[in-house]
């Protein structure tokens, strides 16, 4: 894990990778015998191009946590890369506090919460939590899928805006350390941007696959990308990854 | 599994057992090596007691689906319960998809998912293939932390309404399986019955340790209650089961 926190951290893989991607390590369509070594080889052949890696339910639920995903997060380790549990989380505090400590146990640096389920009893005690581990909890703020209006986009009526600028406020309330806007919605990322002012990272996720522009979410002042299919199901993942790396890190220098 | 939908299943269990409680497997602070003896052992004590089980993060995470999940599973079925996993679904499709797909092929017969993450590239997919299969899904209406008010109880424009009201909504436009509404918010259950006139069954958690009362949301028109802590840390687990079926069932067929 190193020292510093979550987002000291991943600022660092970062600059010493030149890389501002990070790798949905989102393998499918394989039974659980070949998804480890698949997950194990794909990442140890792009993870020169990463800063961090990001391990959903593809790996979490067929896996087992405490061999086989503890290894591919020591492997990212070993490779200087930071670790994203990406379960959206929106439980009960009692319940996240199982969830995210089983994942503390194995060694992730973060993990992605839904902040719709609330502060008191729901996120409040994880945040405290992750935080004296020196682990990080991003914020979901708005997603990638065509449906992600249907939530995120709602509009509240006191004071009246749409729950992504609740939620935007709540991340920096209650001391966030990355949020979560789809690439798909690059106005919402800028929106993001000049409200946050650098306080805390925004990751952008839904590039490729999902139609969204990696450079439109940079330019629209996005910190990290997250790609999964367009890297994962590529012929040539490692291409494919340096083609992103090189595009995304350039594009970012400019805008800073 | 057996026949039927899942709605129908859950019944028929409920009317076999006399009882309309479903036991949440919540087993914590155990290494892995040995929650699922221990889970095994307390579903042996009490399933005579029980409709259904809801298994969550507590034991999706540690245990390894294929072999220990699905065990547990297995077990319920043999017991003629019905089997709820937990993970309060709220990704895009194709991640739903896959999560939900693992929970399939180990047997579930319905999984937890939050409406704020809309139908479209969201829930819909999930929907469309849990009904192909015979699977249910039940969507949050109303959580039971002292939190959810920050969420579910968030008050849009237009038309002026707290969002459990859509998510009400939604269940029937979605034909949602079932409904979860705190039991810590007796008035919510009376405004989702009054709304879903049996349509679509509620169920109930919080009760016991999160200070929900079974009685007034049995009275207020929960289906069924979803108990934890109450029964998984007493000292006499059938003992405990036994009261609030008891309790619970006469409730109910008092109130029908």
């Amino acid at each position: 894990m190193r020292g510093g926190s979550f987002a000291e951290r991943i600022k660092r893989s970062s600059v010493e990778h030149s890389s501002i991607l990070v790798l949905a390590l989102d393998i499918r369509g394989l039974p659980p015998s070949r998804l480890l070594r698949t997950a194990q080889r794909l990442l140890a052949r792009v993870s020169t191009s990463l800063c961090a890696v990001k391990i959903g339910y593809q790996l979490l639920l067929p896996l087992d946590l405490t061999d086989s995903v503890r290894r591919i997060v020591k492997q990212a380790h070993d490779s200087n890369l930071q670790t994203i549990a990406d379960l959206k989380l929106n439980d009960i505090a009692s319940t996240n506090l199982v969830a995210a400590g089983a994942l503390w146990s194995v060694g992730f640096d973060s993990v992605i919460a839904n902040p719709f389920v609330g502060f008191e009893g729901g996120l409040g005690p994880v945040l405290t939590d992750a935080h004296d581990r020196n682990r990080g909890v991003l914020l979901l703020v708005h997603m990638s899928h065509p449906g992600a209006a249907e939530g995120y986009g709602l509009v509240l009526s006191r004071p009246r805006q749409a729950i992504y600028k609740l939620f935007l406020q709540r991340a920096l309330d209650w001391q966030a350390d990355g949020v979560i806007v789809g690439a798909t919605s690059p106005d919402v990322i800028s929106e993001a941007a000049r409200f946050l002012r650098g306080r805390i990272p925004i990751f952008a996720p839904g590039v490729g696959a999902q139609r969204g522009d990696a450079m439109s979410a940079v330019e629209a002042g996005a910190d990290f990308i997250i790609v999964g299919r367009s890297i994962v199901s590529a012929s040539d993942p490692l291409s494919a990854a340096e083609r992103i790396r090189l595009e995304t890190w350039r594009g970012q220098r400019r805008g800073g």
